[in-house]
């Protein structure tokens, strides 16, 4: 049976050896959840990058930007990092491609792509993402994105409903990091905003754009597609 | 007031700044348990080295010589890191010197040197280092010594358990670590012998020796005294 661990940060990402294995790289606010919303919308491929003078310098070639820097659009591109932008109809998406880049998300899917597939998890494509699990029956590391290489637990809390999920299929007890998550999961799963809002980093990013942000990004199961790496882009798959 | 942070990995430790602080290193299984048993049981001083060479060395000096390697005991040592081997008679302790060396409390007390005081912790001297850390007034950092750099349960709940006791003190809501670690200790602490048998890192150092050494590491609040580093050694506060 495969196995499903958990690293709780970018920083930690030197202990594991990923080849072989699947990366579920997440970043729950906000980057992966926008990305998954994106490609809903009609987003054609994403290209992660890690600077923002690059990311502006995809707009000449047609693509949509998009940008944040501690948790606010930032200057010079067409998007924040907010979900609602791929859905709100003030910018047209459908048909574009989209260059983004955002302090944590982007990080950690550059450090995850020695793993054989790297693919992007949120609450909003659990089920997605199980089940590509379940087809793939290779190890699985959940790459939390963190919050500038510490610990999150919005990140965490999805490693456990990943793990929870995949329990009949995955070794999901062979890692702390893997039974941390899943009881912090069932510890909060009953009232996930409520538990978040308590949280450090969700107050840190406190504000009313935020919480209506973190509201979306918590719904379970809203999109049935996995966003995939592949030859550079991450598109859907 | 003075804030509890918790680092899970001293992979993690380059993210903090220690200076100003006092740092609770703690590797409940069993480094930092054993020292506390041992300089309850009449050791004087302990010395924490990095190598088993440089361990060795200091016996011809007097000092008793103990070290762990992947969980037994080494080679050429008068003791493993079993808290028994302070308490059973088989060796005689009292009025000794010690220098120790283990896989992962040692290089967890060697990273924490940049803190104003390095204080070692475990269920055994809880409150007797949550008295100290009221005394200091101090930002505290917990710093978990984990298993080859990966999170682990027991170190985590005793970070739990220790923002429980400091809860009326210290702000403990303002790291997401800290939260994470103070609600699996209260989801684990009425059993938490059973919850930890469960646990990888318990699991993979299983035996009867280990599970006898882990039932005594983890009563609360057997020995009032904190260890303190001081000048190259480690001395009963």
């Amino acid at each position: 049976m495969p196995a499903l661990d958990v690293c709780f940060s970018p920083e930690l990402l030197t202990l594991y050896d990923l080849r072989g294995k699947v990366a579920v790289v997440v970043d729950i606010l906000r980057a992966t959840s926008s990305m998954v919303t994106a490609l809903a919308a009609g987003i054609t491929h994403i290209i992660p990058v890690a600077e923002l003078a690059e990311c502006r310098a995809f707009a000449p070639q047609g693509y949509l930007t998009a940008a944040e820097r501690d948790g606010v659009q930032a200057e010079g591109v067409d998007l924040g990092n907010s979900p609602f932008g791929y859905l709100d109809g003030k910018v047209s998406v459908k048909g574009r491609a989209l260059a983004i880049t955002t302090t944590n998300g982007t990080r950690a899917i550059h450090l995850s792509l020695s793993a054989d597939s790297v693919v992007l998890g949120g609450f909003l494509n659990l089920e997605a993402v199980a089940n590509f699990l379940r087809q793939q029956q290779k190890d699985v590391l959940v790459v939390c994105a963190g919050w500038k290489g510490q610990f999150n637990l919005e990140d965490t809390l999805y490693g456990g409903a990943l793990a929870e999920r995949l329990a009949a299929d995955f070794d999901t007890a062979s890692s702390d990091a893997t039974l941390a998550a899943l009881h912090l999961w069932q510890y909060a799963k009953d009232d996930l905003a409520g538990y978040l809002l308590q949280s450090a980093h969700v107050r840190r990013l406190n504000s009313l754009e935020v919480n209506k942000d973190m509201e979306f990004c918590l719904q379970l199961d809203e999109y049935n597609l996995v966003p995939i790496w592949q030859d550079g882009r991450i598109v859907a798959l």
